[in-house]
């Protein structure tokens, strides 16, 4: 199961909106076949592995799988994986973890146990459910998964109060936070840090063969269509208002123009949450400013801090986060750190929040 | 010599101002004997270590002596080791480094190899300095090693703007910033912490048989009498200020008064370093509000950052160090991650100042 483990690694830059899914087949104690899933509407994990046994001209007849979810048992843009195990004559098959959503949730292992094979879940679960957060958050939720990234000194803060703020970490924690951006469905910012650095909030400092979706919350319209975060088309422009001069203008630049407004004139950030999850976005990358960053925390819309704190201080200067004075301490946000680690000279922290930050019914 | 260090480490809490030094005394791969210096006047690690194998009723002619730090080979309040480890027979002295006080620094080692026994140094040297970083701070800088301990939310806050701020972190944390107070030689705080939070600055959550020395910084001794860092005596109050009525009532309570005004009529702190390396602290602990932090930290007073971070965010509200904003990110001040680690569910960093930090001339 690690071994498939690391098979649906090779799947985590390329299968949006699908899960990621390694199988591994073993006979006799060796791997005789191995697979991930492909791109939308191409092989999964299952189908390559079985074809990989086959090119190799191994029978895969009394042969184990294991497979990092559970075998689809429904016909999507591909047949069911199902059908092909069964068809295949494998004598059992292991899953890390039954499908989450629980429309579906057990039905691939009782089919296949119907048909003979000896089936078990749950081996390895967690590390399984690490690697398709995004997509479990989908499909039980009906929210993306939404990790906060930001870059501050051991002081929390991001930038002078003049701006400056560039290089605060250094290279390797900086092409880290390009692996994660390459890992998400898509990458969330806001107008104002589209005003004061024109990013192109694409990947560069990694290898991948697809660039996530950018989407850019903008509740007055006032991106100029000529930055860089709408260069290429497909940019998602979030927007409180109506004004059809302006969405004419972004459209010309390939944008589309989202609509949301609460009744306070900004974007309703929950709604925005629903409405990617219904655009099949399952991890969302967030890189904005203090301001965005606070709005989304206090709407309760982030599951996760990425944070990268560099060896310094800077004094008086710009936070992480614009959060309102709190009356009490038990008003904190409270998290729980998931990981600290070095990279670089810099530290990297994942921390989750850790009451449920995100409700279907705000 | 791994042995040997954990010996040290025994005296961790108990030598003050004496370094912590661990001797084992190996015969035939066989530990015969093992020591740590114990509190001033009284043995060094290798006296221990030599009297533990004649306890045994073994020879420990022929056998090896592994020591944390070179033997002294002068008469300080106990006669040289070195004397003591020529006439035991010993045939060959391993020392993890040599004495960093370049006045005598291996004359120990040259002392043993004129009467015949095989030496060598370097072994384990960088663990060895760890241990008592302080004490070689002092012989080496003639100035304590300064470390400032803080706990702080993830977003770098402290307290309230109210002013609350008890139990940020947890208890695992409480009790690990006791045991760091418990291994210095002394503990400064300042005025503004005193009339905040009366604390005691004591070491009570891990059990010491010695107390670390209390120092409160108060510029203009503005300190109560009844204030509870005062209570058992013995507390340094360093002013700027002469005012014989206040300091005749402070010295009732058994507390000193170190007088060192700068220019601006507020304590000299980088003399106040010197002074304190002066009177024997090898150690400092710093546990103050983000003012006196500030100060320390832009006087190049501080060698090490010990932070708590607590998983969650506070918001607005009172930060770690007050430090003026900068002009440009060059200003900022640089540090060195050391280390960071999970301490129940709070992480714990050491940082260090990476620019040499204090300086003698100042």
């Amino acid at each position: 199961m690690r071994l498939a483990l690391q098979w649906a690694e090779k799947g985590l830059y390329t299968t949006s909106p699908n899960p990621h899914i390694g199988c591994v087949i073993v006979k006799d104690g060796v791997v005789i076949g191995a697979g991930v899933t492909q791109p939308a509407g191409q092989d999964h994990a299952e189908i390559q592995a079985l074809k990989d046994a086959g090119r190799r001209g191994i029978d895969v007849r009394g042969a184990t799988a294991y497979v990092t979810l559970e075998p689809c048992s429904h016909y999507g843009r591909t047949p069911p994986c199902c059908d092909a195990l069964v068809r295949s004559g494998l004598k059992r098959v292991v899953a890390a973890m039954e499908d989450p959503n629980p429309l579906v949730a057990g039905r691939g292992m009782a089919r296949l146990a119907q048909a003979g094979i000896e089936v078990s879940s749950g081996l390895l679960a967690a590390e399984a459910h690490e690697l398709n957060i995004g997509f479990f958050s989908r499909m039980t939720r009906q929210l993306p998964w939404v990790r906060m990234k930001t870059a501050a000194s051991l002081d929390g803060m991001t930038a002078l109060h003049n701006g400056q703020s560039q290089w605060i970490t250094g290279e390797a924690a900086r092409a880290d936070g390009h692996a994660w951006r390459a890992r998400a469905c898509a990458i969330l910012t806001g107008i104002g840090t589209v005003k004061a650095d024109d990013p192109q909030l694409n990947v560069r400092a990694v290898a991948t063969p697809r660039q996530p979706r950018r989407i850019v919350v903008d509740s007055r319209l006032d991106i100029d269509p000529g930055a860089r975060v709408l260069q290429g088309g497909g940019t998602w422009v979030v927007s409180a208002v109506t004004d059809h001069d302006r969405e004419a203008r972004l459209r010309d630049t390939g944008a589309e123009i989202i609509t949301l407004p609460n009744a306070h004139g900004k974007v309703d950030l929950a709604e925005l949450m629903r409405e990617l999850a219904r655009r099949q976005v399952n991890e969302l990358h967030v890189e904005a400013g203090l301001k965005l960053n606070g709005s989304l925390i206090r709407e309760r819309c982030v599951d996760e801090l990425l944070l990268y704190l560099a060896p310094a201080l800077l004094g008086d200067a710009q936070g992480m986060f614009a959060l309102p004075a709190l009356a009490d301490l038990a008003g904190k946000y409270p998290l729980t750190f998931h990981e600290a680690k070095m990279l670089g000279d810099d530290l990297r922290i994942l921390a989750r929040f850790t009451r449920t930050t995100q409700s279907t019914n705000q």
